[in-house]
């Protein structure tokens, strides 16, 4: 049965917008109070382009939000109030809709976040969710793509790079299983012809007794990023430029070069994948899928090198996997290299969305 | 051919966020410098629900920014800055894209917006645009629905009631064009009988020369509804409580009453209709369809009764066809009763999203 977009709205939303700015969801309009700056980021996904039509309906609700709070995350600041636009599918349940709430309010909950308003209707066409985050800046300075200078470090924090793509292919059945349950020994020189370059360390050698649990994480870093807001204090503190790494690495990079007028030279092997990645990649899989894939939902950002030891040393660093992967340089567009220093070319530019026929 | 997203906001969109806040749309969040209050309204809206699929796609972009400068300018704020998430169908030609965005511009320029970020994406769906619009108040007060208080008045401002609804079935072929072509002496006692109860005037007994250029108003008025920001500040000086009509009058009156926990009364003769729209009531039409069709985006508020002489003397209020159209009571509901005071029993609540199947 269908559900009336105001009960849905009173009884479903309403509930996880306590805030006086919120003025209950009856409102037409949300009031902040604010003072100084405010970050705001808007995104939206729609089923069939950011999510399958299969994907759990809770985490679609996670990562709804959680893409915005990436954003807001890589600026330096701490998210604070939401505006969700939930434009519901025809062909779905509306039984869905407070399954969607009640995961929605778990994760607003999570990261701090109010909801302050937004916008209920339908649609005949796939569930889209749009929605605008506020965050407030925890220092004076919000780093832009745009600060980069020849000389700094280039840093990656808050997770592992490819692991929500390899995710989805699990999910979509379109990667071997079985190649992410052993690694072996004979594959070292194809690996070695596909860019990695490096000796398979032992632990990728075991045979790894916790496949499923490995694929459910890659899954998991899929259906819901495991976005850190912890990074932001160390964003805040030390980036020069920064942003998240949300189209593959390989075309943020290049954002991030071209915003700023300068080249990164990025070594492979300093960035962060995860055990089953490594593996897949020593196995056959083509190491340049991880770092185009997309999806990762972490802060690519720059640091003057002189700030690299305070860096390394600031606190929760290491547990938000804080890796440092290659220089800023004088010229344009992005290098990746083996450790060898041999340059790796990157066929695919990353995800870009294709508008219209 | 389809186009790139990245050129899509570098070429097309960028030219309108020249604000320090904007970033040049090259980052992922703006930066919105802010003192105090910030009013926050978002809206979507949707082809084959909000808008036809061959509704122009100048208009398109008009009306989804309108819906949500509606909201602003009925909390007494003036609009300032927008994000805008376009939702490109698959099915369109990327070529429209330009010209949306250049009718976006101009009336982001027109009503003194700001682009200042959002996101473009693809979906196998229809057209969908999310925005969400700032606004500074223009007074300390930012009224709420939640303010009226029995005594006071109920006022309209900012156009016409039921123009945008009969626009809709022009455009849709479902009402007789013929009807609006001429007002006929002998259809007053079917008028009579529909609730309008009072003397057919004079002016609409004319036969109308005009009908094309008054069936393109009415058209016009669906299409891209006639918002005036003029509005804020009457609403900022003199209203308890406010929000914009865009449900119908009949629901939007309903919630006002709800979320004020009083009742409304309305005299449905002092309802400021159009020409056409009045000359369709009385030769046929039920004038109940044009108190609840909805897509009107006027205001409707409520201020105490000693502000009325105040309200009537307001710079710009006959422009801005401000018409008192009733009382706040105690009590629950929406009562609608015609010259001579009989109630008009309303059949339908007015538009509401049915969410879900």
């Amino acid at each position: 049965m269908s559900a009336n977009e105001f009960a849905v709205i009173r009884e479903l939303f309403a509930p996880h917008a306590k805030s006086d700015a919120a003025r209950a969801l009856i409102d037409d309009a949300a009031v902040l109070e604010t003072q100084g700056k405010l970050v705001v980021t808007s995104d939206s996904i729609v089923e069939g382009v950011h999510f399958l039509p299969t994907d759990p309906i809770e985490t679609v609700a996670m990562k709804a939000l959680r893409v915005n709070v990436s954003d807001i995350v890589a600026k330096g600041a701490r998210p604070k109030a939401a505006m969700l636009n939930l434009i519901w599918s025809d062909t779905r349940p509306s039984s869905e809709i407070a399954t969607f709430a009640e995961a929605f309010g778990r994760d607003l909950k999570f990261f701090g976040v109010d909801l302050v308003g937004g916008d209920t209707t339908s649609t005949p066409g796939p569930l889209t969710i749009s929605i605008t985050l506020f965050g407030e800046p925890l220092g004076q300075r919000v780093p832009s793509r745009a600060d980069a200078q020849p000389g700094e470090d280039v840093w990656l924090i808050g997770g592992e790079i490819g692991s929500a793509w390899l995710g989805l292919q699990l999910r979509k059945g379109e990667i071997d299983l079985k190649r992410l349950r052993q690694g072996r020994d004979e594959l070292q020189a194809m690996s070695d012809s596909r860019g990695l370059a490096r000796e398979m360390p032992d632990y990728l050698k075991l045979p790894n007794e916790d496949f499923d649990a490995e694929a459910g994480w890659l899954m998991t870093a899929y259906l819901a990023p495991f976005v850190r807001p912890e990074c932001a204090a160390i964003v805040s503190k030390f980036a020069s430029a920064s942003m998240d790494v949300s189209d593959g690495l390989a075309a943020d990079a290049e954002k991030l070069a071209a915003a700023s007028n300068v080249a990164l030279l990025i070594e492979i092997n300093a960035v962060p994948f995860s055990i089953p990645a490594e593996r897949w990649a020593f196995t056959g899989g083509d190491v340049r899928k991880l770092i185009t894939g997309g999806d990762d939902y972490v802060v690519l950002f720059t640091a003057p090198a002189e700030l690299r030891g305070a860096i390394e040393a600031a606190e929760g660093s290491q547990a938000l996997r804080l890796a440092r992967i290659g220089k800023v340089e004088v010229g344009v567009g992005v290098l990746f290299a083996n450790a060898r220093g041999e340059p790796i070319p990157i066929p695919e530019a990353g995800y870009s969305h294709k508008l219209g026929r």
